[in-house]
């Protein structure tokens, strides 16, 4: 969770919204990423999404079975799509997101009957710093 | 739609199940693509992703107000979630999935009250057409 939170204070200096992910297997880091929509032109530029991304691509396979996910924020429903398409086997997350997560909010994706595919989920992990780094964010635009 | 179609029928001479999608601005195609996530070893790389992702490079910038999406099949919550994220406008889709839909099946991702975009729907277009492209698929690899 360390890396994931250092790419989300990365993203915060380059003016995104400071999200970051990192794809773990067999206790090596695959993949590290940040939020960057903006920076790169790419509405599905999560943090998630770019890990995911860089990690199949580094293992020349579409599904990431032997792998976890680690990441600041609560993941979207586009985010939780991803992670469920990719039979991601562990998810870790930092703080819970009511606006706009989809694992313990909203739609509550891994619940749903037609999910095909449910990680385990370990929230509140580095909770507090990932909670910091977005408020100090949202203050700072204010 | 047409160009939809087209796609989904070039995705399923790949291996890849047959979905395809456009994005138009202004009456004018800016990006199409075809599903191919085993292709390019990208788990995120459906239809829609794929063309929601060329059209924002093209046209520089993360959200596609002014744009419509077009795709032969009912979007997933990860699709869904991305067309929320990129502000398309209008979604038209032709066949319903009721096993992995998250527009009118599953979590009903535009229908929960956390979504923070709504494009305008409009269901059925080309239906018979996308769905014979997928049973042919199905039916082919069993």
């Amino acid at each position: 969770m360390r890396a994931a939170l250092d790419a989300a204070a990365q993203a915060a200096a380059e003016g995104e919204v400071p999200v970051g992910a990192v794809v773990v297997r067999h206790a090596i880091i695959v993949a590290v990423a940040g939020n960057a929509p903006r920076r790169l032109h790419d509405p599905s530029a999560h943090a998630e999404m770019r890990a995911i991304r860089a990690a199949a691509k580094a293992l020349g396979r579409d599904r990431l079975e032997d792998c976890d996910l680690w990441v600041t924020l609560e993941p979207c429903a586009m985010c939780a799509g991803a992670i469920a398409h990719a039979r991601i086997a562990r998810l870790y997350y930092g703080a819970g997101d009511p606006k706009g997560g989809a694992v313990e909010h909203g739609p509550r994706l891994f619940g749903q009957p037609t999910c095909h595919h449910r990680p385990e989920v370990y929230p509140g992990i580095g909770e507090r710093e990932a909670a910091l780094l977005l408020r100090d964010f949202f203050r700072d635009r204010r």
